[in-house]
């Protein structure tokens, strides 16, 4: 490597450091802080952005950028992103970028007073401003890039990936939903009910379950914790990766699932390249890319019936209560209700991707300006209606319910579904490639698994954009009928549609490499 | 005030926002972190020290040092402060720090395994390096600064305090040491054997009781955290103070005992001036100033028999037992103890200065190189013989003990003793300007003293030194016959010796201001 590429590598670690250095202060802030210490440390976390804005865009990192030079895939991959952050950053002024963040912070404190009043009007005018300011953001990337403005944004959240690929793919699933969704409500009405579970669920024994649930799918508690926050995430960094839930006595479902879900994240954020720590390329590869391996450990591993032998089994031992409830056709039964919701986060696997085709449609309109902010909720409640039959008594459970919009997030809905499906085709693949991956997962082993995703996805950190890393992963790029074969068989009832043949031969297991980008 | 103050008051509020990220990321590191995380927080906290270091030297504040002027004691004290924090650093070349940092960080991983092993030739070769590095530190400050090089030491942890003001005080207080000691044992000796308090004490009780007695010493728990950590300490930033203890089942004097001295930091921290937050001048005012703040809350106020007769209900209500153990004169004689022991972090008020006289000439010794660290354990076992009359039977009880020459930290030894002696002085003062302190304090109602404090020491920030301070709030400099007289009146019984009234009258309570610096 040139001199100038070994300069930016030091520039663009010591970046990286202050990015883990705000990733502990936010996981702090929303895990641990007390109130009183909001303002002070949204200083510290805007001053933190503000020198990694300044070491990004100072002279001698534009200069070294134009004169470096990479050999081999790895570094030419490194610096293409390097070359990617300098881009993006260096066409937003710096004023544009203030007065937006300002602009969603305030918007942000208004919409949890609107969402618990309902009312729209009130956050109305403070989201306009959202809009058009990132509608001017979007503009210059667009510019920058040779995007589209709303491709620019996509852009930011999962790299080439945009609107013409995933328009297609949600058209295609609005077809399959059409007739999936009758068909699974009206097979999950011919069954008896299920049994509930019997609570209460002492926090103390919830919380170490849980924990141990997170150790036996292989995370590392040498390197990482579990805490409790308002809304559960995955933060830290790789070497420290801090997982949150919440409990509740009477429910034990809601903070088991999700550590299950928080530590796909956290595998796969422990399972980046160690040797390219702190550079772009040994970065997740993006939103979609991380949703997809949360979603392939809760949703196709930890929610199927091979694991949810083996988890009844461990929850009947910890609680107690009628063993018949902890049988995992009965767990199957309460975890994998469809149901028409009103609310993303509540949704069903099936009708969570209507929830991001409502979201797609409406802000791919509002950054083309052809939706007015003002007829959003109006928007929102046809599309509900439109998609699945529904309408939401009021705007809290309508187009207040998500907190991206108003914190200035446009571009990043399509991850969800583009990570439920990646999920599915990954699972396909991992499945032909290693035998008796079920059978491992109803002992509650997960090692198959996670070591197949660690040494075709973890490991591949940012080298491969999404498309490039499903290719190398499965043998093509994203194909929704994996997905759709998957609500099939396990919502329909064995009559599981087999996509054409396209990957490649099952080898020797999860050591053969991926193909190269 | 001029343009050049005026960008000099951002730069360092920029400075101090960083710093406050970094006391987050320490206390985190102490309390939170996994142990896997240990090594990429090294990284972030120099990543941050580093930019600290270049944004305080930077040509720009250079310029700006020299140009600015600013009206008023606050600001004429805020900018002395930055010229001297400037001054400090500018004199030492960043190798030497960074080599200084390296030698001492490899000096401390070495001494865990030396203390635990009792073998002090095993971190000798690392300690000498540290020596000779702090040695050469020192050299360069003192031509700086104007000090001698042990002074420009202790300068580092409270300004304007040095060698010749600390040797005659602790002179003064061996002869003390010489006649109370005994008087005290034999006094000891001849009372009944204290009752015993019977455990367990469960930890979730012990928990909720200091979190309960450190909000009604008043620490507003909205800006404040209660952990645990191997070694209690008071973190974080005034506007989110984290404090640590640490429980154990069976003795709850420790974790209580060490949440009221740690209380007594934070309410400091607390109460220090919002008006200059992140300015030098509304800092601290030194490591004295800030002992004499945790000693005065735990030992003046809290061991006192007032607040024992409010503690001790308190407890036998909460752990229940033979309420005559918990009587105020049997907790006195439990936790007010005198006993000669090799341990400083277990000594009692009266030894305890014993200890920090003889780092206080150890380390001096080694910094003028009178003494060679080779011949520190036996100038160690030595002092302690001369000093308490008992010799350590190893070194893990003798020079291996205190994490504080292994880390590089020479000159801070004396703060402790300093503070115990202003606490003292400080407590008289309050005494005789508050009427019904004690009885309050019967109570358990601390806000007489507290408030006291806020207004004569904690809103002072750092606008004066410690000698000022301690004019300002009680009439005269460090006086230790106010030490002696309360170690007279506790440990001696009665024979309080009244120094000679050097006393402001008392006014109307504590809203008199402080006289100017």
């Amino acid at each position: 490597m040139n001199a100038a590429y070994a300069r930016l590598k030091t520039r663009f670690a010591r970046i990286a450091t202050l990015g883990e250095a705000s990733a502990i202060l936010n996981w702090d802030a929303a895990a641990k802080m007390p109130p009183g210490g909001a303002a002070s440390r949204g200083e510290q976390l805007a001053t933190l952005a503000g020198l990694m804005h300044e070491m990004l865009l100072s002279p001698e990192m534009a200069a070294d950028l134009a004169a470096a030079e990479a050999e081999g895939a790895w570094d030419a991959a490194n610096l293409a992103l390097m070359r990617r952050a300098h881009a993006r950053a260096a066409c937003l002024p710096t004023t544009l970028v203030e007065a937006a963040t300002e602009a969603a912070h305030a918007c942000e404190v208004t919409w949890r007073e609107a969402r618990r009043t309902a009312d729209f009007a009130r956050v109305r005018p403070l989201l306009e401003k959202v809009v058009a300011l990132t509608r001017e953001q979007a503009a210059r990337l667009s510019d920058a890039l040779g995007l589209s403005p709303y491709d620019a944004l996509m852009d930011g959240y999962q790299r080439g990936i945009g609107a013409a690929d995933v328009a297609p793919i949600f058209a295609e699933y609005e077809r399959f939903l059409a007739h999936a969704l009758p068909a699974a409500e009206a097979r999950q009405a011919a069954l008896p009910p299920p049994l509930p579970l019997e609570g209460p669920f002492p926090i103390e024994t919830q919380r170490m379950l849980a924990q141990a649930m997170a150790a036996r799918l292989g995370l590392d508690f040498s390197h990482a914790r579990l805490d409790e926050s308002a809304h559960p995430f995955c933060g830290g960094t790789p070497e420290d990766v801090r997982i949150t839930t919440r409990y509740r006595e009477d429910d034990l479902a809601q903070a088991l699932l999700g550590v299950l879900h928080e530590t796909g994240h956290a595998l796969y954020e422990r399972g980046l390249p160690a040797a390219w720590r702190r550079q772009p390329v040994g970065e997740a590869a993006g939103m979609a890319v991380h949703e997809s391996q949360s979603l392939i450990i809760e949703m196709q591993a930890c929610r199927g019936d091979h694991f949810l032998r083996f988890l009844g089994g461990e929850l009947q031992r910890a609680f107690g209560g009628n063993p018949a409830a902890y049988a995992p056709e009965n767990l199957a039964q309460l975890w994998r209700r469809v149901e028409r919701g009103f609310i993303r986060v509540d949704a069903d696997e099936i009708t969570y991707p209507a929830h991001i085709i409502l979201r797609f449609r409406l802000e791919q309109a509002l950054i083309a300006g052809e939706l007015r902010v003002a007829d959003l909720p109006s928007a929102w409640n046809e599309g509900m209606q439109a998609l699945l039959g529904i309408t939401p008594p009021d705007d809290a459970q309508g187009v207040l319910q998500d907190i991206h919009w108003y914190s200035g997030a446009f571009g990043y809905f399509p991850s969800y579904t583009l990570g439920a499906m990646a999920a599915a085709q990954l699972m396909r693949a991992a499945r032909a490639a290693i035998p008796g991956l079920d059978e491992a997962l109803s002992r509650g082993d997960a090692a198959p698994l996670v070591g197949w995703l660690r040494s075709h996805v973890h490991e591949q950190g940012a080298r491969l954009g999404f498309q490039e890393l499903l290719v190398a992963a499965t043998g093509k790029p994203l194909d929704p009928r994996d997905f759709e074969a998957h609500l099939t068989e396990r919502y329909l009832g064995g009559s599981r549609v087999e996509p054409p043949a396209m990957l490649p031969a099952a080898g020797p297991g999860h050591a053969a490499a991926p193909a190269g980008p």
